[in-house]
């Protein structure tokens, strides 16, 4: 059964929350002097209004959400939450096309960082400080910021919790949700506001600073620069950000033992062992392929690879060089690392290493079972069984991501993008990367596509970042069955 | 255990078989008076003598095989017959290159129908036979024909019968291997009659209608014209065709039925309702936009799309027009179809209805056990439970045909090849289809491709025409353990 009245309270509650965050960006406008504080403000009160008032007339309702109101809140508070988002791109004219400004806050909430902006400076402060802090919102998550922000949606926050969170998780931080949800939040807050020091060091403007450092833990991707992190020529800039980009690719979890100095933790996890050993080979691909075909400096050629490599491994989307620009099987190698996602428990999405992981282990098993039809032989995991059930979940995810992709580009390429362009569409909004390849490279973005198919990948973007079974479960008979 | 004097014993024998087919051969160029008679002599007396001294020199060997020596002497035989195969257009200068001859034979087993030839129509009457019958006897399976034919491999027939026909197959024709293989070869080969002889009632040449009935029910599409079966401006013939190539792509025990007239048991199949309902759905809307975006006459183009759809998903390869002029996303519904494939039990290739239907049901299937994790929830097909051991070993299967997919665009792309040739290429070579798309389109060959690609696309041709593990697993530790 799924009530009505609680979804609208619940959905009230997080509106509120959001019109604060629009209401924090509102300052920068004034402090810069730019016109779009008073937008931001109108903005925020519409959105607080409409929250307070789904919040009010429902407030006879107990907050014990059961599992389908659980996946059916996570999926539309995504939705709603883009909706309102729009609002102060659309209203200070910004953003002119509805379409537009939707698309542009959905890929910032689902850090995806799918930009349709032809000219990203010429946006006011205020915007673009919006435009970051979704990134940083959707990153850790909405509900699990909620969670930790926010204690009264403690009543039922684990069914949101798994419903947000979908993915195989092998540790558990703390079995209670909210302890979970604050300790995610404080490490994600540790490490932003880390980066945000490094960069300032680095000599970076401090406005920018906060933007990058917001959209780099979110694995998001949005820049306040056109030319992404292109822009900033400094090797010691582009490292920091490679760093941190790292991190947000990595199991939160670990991050959790590494600050508490457990070394032996982290190294002795199969998930972030493999998640090292795909960036450093890929980039050693790479970087060995293009010193031998155009030559060129280096380090210069090292760090762009090792940009590149953990940008699109960890879903992130920051550029510092035109790849299409490199022979095409480089292209391509980066196309399939749109795939791999960071790792579990991060804020990187797509597949993620510990599924890819685990159906190749799978597949090099069943050749061992067809040998041996009566032997039980389990896929291992850091040396312990891994249960069947969540073998089959895995599988059915990397089919139906799979399906989900292929669909999409027939229906990219019926809006009439070619056969590179589509892949490259669907692969980085799927995925949550942003810049594709083709015709949404990294130094194009997605203004041209047409209006249904902009509404087509926003669904893309939301069904990748709810890790597909959250939104594909609403549309199954059995959901809605009494 | 693998005995070494066993496997050169049974490869002994089936080289004999394959010098009595070589054989046959020759009289159709003493018939039409061109000069390679001679070549398929010599070719037909080298194989033979290679077989016979393998068979005598091993001739106390007992052919009790084991699982293992089953593995290894299916994926050896069709390397095997391959070499020899393709000594009769290397030794007449038909096909000057080794690595081309090869090509177009273990295309011709593997029942592919991809091509290096830019002139068909000069090859020789016995070359063309040869090149035609290469298709029917790899369509039914080397293993599955000697079995029929030969009964002296009775003795461990069933692990050989295993290794080469590996997929999911639910309906038994008969308890015994013997038996099934003769009842799979008589229906076979009655209705490779029936289409030559309505074939012949069309008005083809005696000789083409042969040769057409021979690549038509092995699904391998090699045509002794230039221009495929767009060469025959006949509705009649193109309806022909398209009629056997359905059966071909039906899995033969339910022809088996049918021509017992129990056709309850047909429409009872789930698979075969599903491939009758994708082949007429694809139809409808490849017609409806043809018609809608290009006019043309409705029959023509009706007939077109009917024949392409059909002759793609059973991986048959013929062709009445040259599909990559379509607008883009028609062509990719038709890459697409390049991976379901015919029927289990058919003589199609790639992953086949079957397996997509599995795996499609079971990601639904997925979805509701997250809302009821402790219900124990079956994939069901023809109304009985599939055992979760199939369904995973079927999951395996098709995630691993991706992977090999991708890592096949990624090999093909270093040796120079566009994406969307690369995926064609691919595509089409581990489905067993032969035409791909972009430079290896429909009006194309793969004589451009270099030649480390050639030996790399027949390597994938085998992988998919034994269905991945039986190749696959002769590369694992675990298979050459003691």
């Amino acid at each position: 059964m799924i009530r009505k009245a609680l979804i609208f309270r619940v959905l009230g509650l997080l509106l509120i929350i959001e019109s604060i965050f629009m209401l924090i960006s509102a300052p920068f406008s004034f402090f810069y002097g730019d016109s779009d504080g008073l937008n931001l403000i109108i903005s925020s009160l519409i959105t607080f209004f409409v929250g307070l008032t789904s919040w009010f007339f429902t407030r006879k309702t107990r907050l014990d959400i059961n599992k389908r109101e659980g996946y059916t809140i996570v999926s539309l508070v995504w939705v709603v939450f883009s909706f309102f988002g729009s609002l102060p791109f659309f209203i200070s004219g910004a953003i002119p096309s509805y379409t537009d400004a939707f698309f542009e806050t959905i890929s910032g909430f689902t850090t995806t960082g799918a930009s349709i902006l032809n000219d990203i400076e010429s946006l006011s402060h205020g915007l673009l400080f919006w435009r970051s802090i979704t990134q940083w919102l959707g990153g850790m998550g909405i509900i699990v910021m909620s969670l930790a922000i926010f204690p009264i949606l403690g009543i039922g926050g684990m069914q949101l919790f798994i419903a947000e969170v979908p993915g195989p998780s092998p540790d558990k931080l703390h079995p209670r949700v909210k302890e979970t949800a604050k300790r995610l939040w404080g490490i994600y807050a540790i490490f932003t506001f880390a980066e945000f020091i490094l960069l300032m060091l680095g000599g970076i403007d401090c406005f920018d600073a906060i933007c990058h450092s917001f959209t780099t833990m979110a694995t998001g991707g949005y820049s306040t620069k056109q030319l992404s992190i292109a822009f900033y020529d400094s090797a010691y800039i582009q490292y920091i950000i490679i760093l941190f980009m790292f991190l947000a690719g990595t199991n939160f979890t670990l991050s959790y033992f590494g600050l508490r100095l457990r070394f032996k933790k982290i190294f002795k996890n199969e998930e972030f062992r493999f998640y090292l050993l795909f960036i450093l080979g890929f980039t050693i691909i790479i970087v060995a392929f293009l010193i031998l075909l155009t030559g060129g400096d280096f380090e210069k050629t090292f760090r762009d690879s090792l940009f590149q490599v953990v940008s699109i491994i960890t879903t992130t989307g920051f550029v510092t060089t035109d790849y299409i620009l490199w022979p095409s099987f480089l292209v391509l190698i980066l196309f399939i690392l749109m795939f791999f996602g960071g790792s579990a428990g991060s804020t990187g999405g797509s597949i993620k290493i510990v599924r890819v992981l685990l159906v190749f282990k799978n597949s090099f098993i069943e050749l061992r079972r067809l040998l041996h039809p009566n032997a039980v032989i389990p896929v291992r995991l850091n040396s312990r069984g891994v249960h069947p059930t969540i073998i089959s979940n895995i599988l059915a995810f990397v089919v139906i991501y799979m399906f989900s992709f292929i669909f999409g580009v027939i229906v990219m390429s019926i809006f009439g993008l070619d056969l590179e362009s589509s892949m490259g569409a669907v692969a980085a909004t799927l995925g949550n990367v942003g810049p594709g390849i083709g015709s949404v490279g990294p130094m194009e973005n997605y203004s041209l596509i047409h209006d249904s198919g902009k509404w087509f990948l926003s669904f893309l973007m939301l069904l990748g970042r709810l890790e597909l079974f959250t939104v594909l479960m609403l549309f199954t008979k059995s959901f809605w069955k009494k």
